[in-house]
């Protein structure tokens, strides 16, 4: 008996159900594992012994991969469990790993996020110093693009395609008065500034929103805004603006108005930066001003899902199972980009230690000298990412999706 | 010489160009207008001699009318300009119709929601009293659904389906933890509560959210909100409750914490009722709560509008040009529904005067005994609504959209 699991973690996109979906059929085709296990709510349900067995669910139901593929949010629940490290909590290690025997676990599969891959670094370190067999390996997914040696991460397309296509579509809304009005979108992105960037592949030959790109990488300047929209005015009635949550000004404050309250990673808890600048608009000038927060639906929206980003987040799923086989472990997939136009990558893989607890920003190629709009670099980094519609089924007018 | 001009008011829908690309289809087959003009930003623009030819459009572009019936927001632009009786403005009336005749306007087509069917009301009896040749139709539109005698508004049901489906991905985002959450979503609809009724639609069979449904048509109260979610979370971990804006208290004052403003209409301004209800139950159980304002995408989300809104809207702006023809003026066009299930409905007519300034709420059989949620009734009614999604082109990865 050879077996595995696959378990997620942080917080939800469009396509990290697609990479347990890439496991599965990365299996389909290799058969190196009798059963695919799943971990409900990451290493923290594991360590409940909480799993589910998802061989069984392919059999069940023909279509369950592909359905698994397109469904938003974790198909296997999610934790935000802080892994302590094997010095501080020996116990919890071979307690974790002595379950994982019992299961015949040969592979572990983590899909996640910066914390997840941290999670990936300690239990492949700790199977390492210990001699044990277990490989452990990391699929990356953030809306945030944040992690570092991969081009890209899983999750991030999507929502590139969610901002884009809302931020026409506010545009649109916004362009339909007689009269100047200031448009204010926040967008996610706490500490990196890449989902409000992708804001600008809303721009068609008819509408340049937004206007104005605020990202964390750049200090944002209170007057400097007032006099980049009051320009912005000169030339067009309806000014958008697309800021991110994480902007701070020159001193490293959030913008944000309650930017005080921490998560359980230390995290400052954000809310808010849209409505501070909004506000000082309002005073600012004498104008209609809406501020929009375009919420959750940022990585939950899979009805306008980007096809490209899901198909890729499978592949990554099949080539883990492919690492698997060749006994590779405290690895994380990784895209590597061969070209912007025509887009062409390669899947790959690397030692997860370099990896896990990095945050990769914007690069400063991909942002103005003036820090209120993003490259045409950016513009063709990004595009590729945001290609294609998922191919859904609906009943009773909805989508329909995957559920444990 | 005998022309016609269509024009469009009031706020958005994802359905309003589809009545004005259906006035273009119409005359294509019946050709009884020479040019058909657009009015750009409603009567306001038409008073300042604003207009488009939009017969010139589809020649120039023969996927125009298509592009246009898919396309959010108002491509001739609105107002919200509120026209004076003719007693209290004669002068205005005098000038509008003199413009018309330069033009050789036969029919004036004005696709609006309430408060644009009282200016089509007081511009059809100006033209009686005054026995002028201009015929004046209405065309409704309203994500809220409140007009009387139609049995529904274009754009009610895409505006239906972006909640139903928004609210199942928000679902899908809730879950993934294991702990007790709650989230609070606030929908549009000052006055009537059919677009927070819609949310309903979102329910499958494994999601019962929203499991709290709150309406305008009944007294809000705090204590019972707090009882009914208690009682939820005795059977769910995650409650989601939808509230609609415009939810009063038994006096009849808004819960939102800021409806004091009045627009020019008088109505008054609102934002944050769903504020004010996370609040109290963030208050009320130490739990996590989220609040999520399902902001302007509600009218502009286009990519995910209902196909059968859409086809409706044409057929309604089709049926106007069919009336024309007729000799009808002062009347709105209407839907008349036949069956549920089989949906099946017919189009016809009605005199104005029976609906300008009339507002249709959510009847008491699509509400529940408690007040907390809608009935099987109402499910029947809607569902029709928000079948099939937009066959849209895309470009660079974004909708393919009509601008002027």
């Amino acid at each position: 008996m050879k077996n595995c699991i696959v378990a997620q973690s942080g917080g939800p996109t469009v396509a990290i159900n697609a990479s347990v979906a890439g496991v599965l059929s990365g299996n389909e085709k290799t058969h190196i594992f009798d059963t695919v296990y799943g971990g409900i709510n990451g290493i923290e349900g594991i360590l409940h012994h909480n799993i589910v067995n998802l061989s069984e669910k392919i059999a069940e139901d023909p279509d369950f991969i592909r359905k698994l593929s397109v469904t938003p949010a974790m198909y296997l629940g999610s934790c935000r469990f802080k892994m302590p490290k094997a010095t501080d909590n020996a116990g919890l290690y071979e307690e974790l790993f002595s379950y994982l025997e019992e299961l015949d676990i040969d592979t572990f599969f983590y899909v996640g996020g910066n914390d997840s891959m941290d999670t990936v670094l300690q239990m492949s370190r700790y199977a390492a110093e210990h001699d044990l067999p277990v490989k452990v390996l990391g699929i990356p997914k953030t809306i945030d693009n944040d992690l570092v040696i991969t081009d890209h991460t899983p999750g991030f397309g999507s929502c590139a395609k969610y901002a884009a296509t809302t931020l026409l579509e506010v545009a649109h809304d916004a362009y339909i008065y007689p009269m100047k009005t200031i448009t204010v979108v926040e967008l996610m992105g706490r500490d990196a500034g890449w989902i409000t960037a992708a804001s600008a592949l809303a721009r068609t030959s008819y509408s340049a929103a937004p206007h104005l790109i605020y990202l964390p990488e750049r200090p944002f300047s209170k007057e400097q805004c007032i006099a980049d929209v009051k320009k912005c005015l000169e030339t067009t009635d309806d000014v958008i603006l697309a800021v991110s949550e994480g902007i701070r000004d020159k001193d490293g404050n959030y913008i944000s108005a309650t930017g005080t309250e921490l998560d359980k990673f230390g995290h400052v808890k954000l809310a808010g930066a849209g409505n501070v600048v909004g506000d000082f608009l309002k005073e600012a000038f004498a104008l209609k001003v809406r501020v929009i927060e375009l919420n959750v639906l940022q990585r939950a929206a899979a009805h306008i899902a980007s096809a490209q980003d899901q198909k890729e987040s499978m592949e990554l799923g099949e080539h883990a199972v492919t690492l698997a086989c060749q006994g590779v472990t405290g690895h994380m997939v990784t895209f590597l980009r061969k070209s912007d136009s025509p887009y062409t990558y390669e899947i790959s893989s690397h030692d997860i230690s370099d990896i896990a607890n990095a945050v990769k920003e914007v690069p400063d190629a991909y942002i103005n000298e003036a820090g209120n709009d993003v490259t045409d670099a950016f513009l063709a980094y990004a595009r590729p990412l945001i290609q294609g519609t998922p191919e859904l089924t609906y009943k009773d007018g909805l989508p329909e999706y995957a559920f444990l």
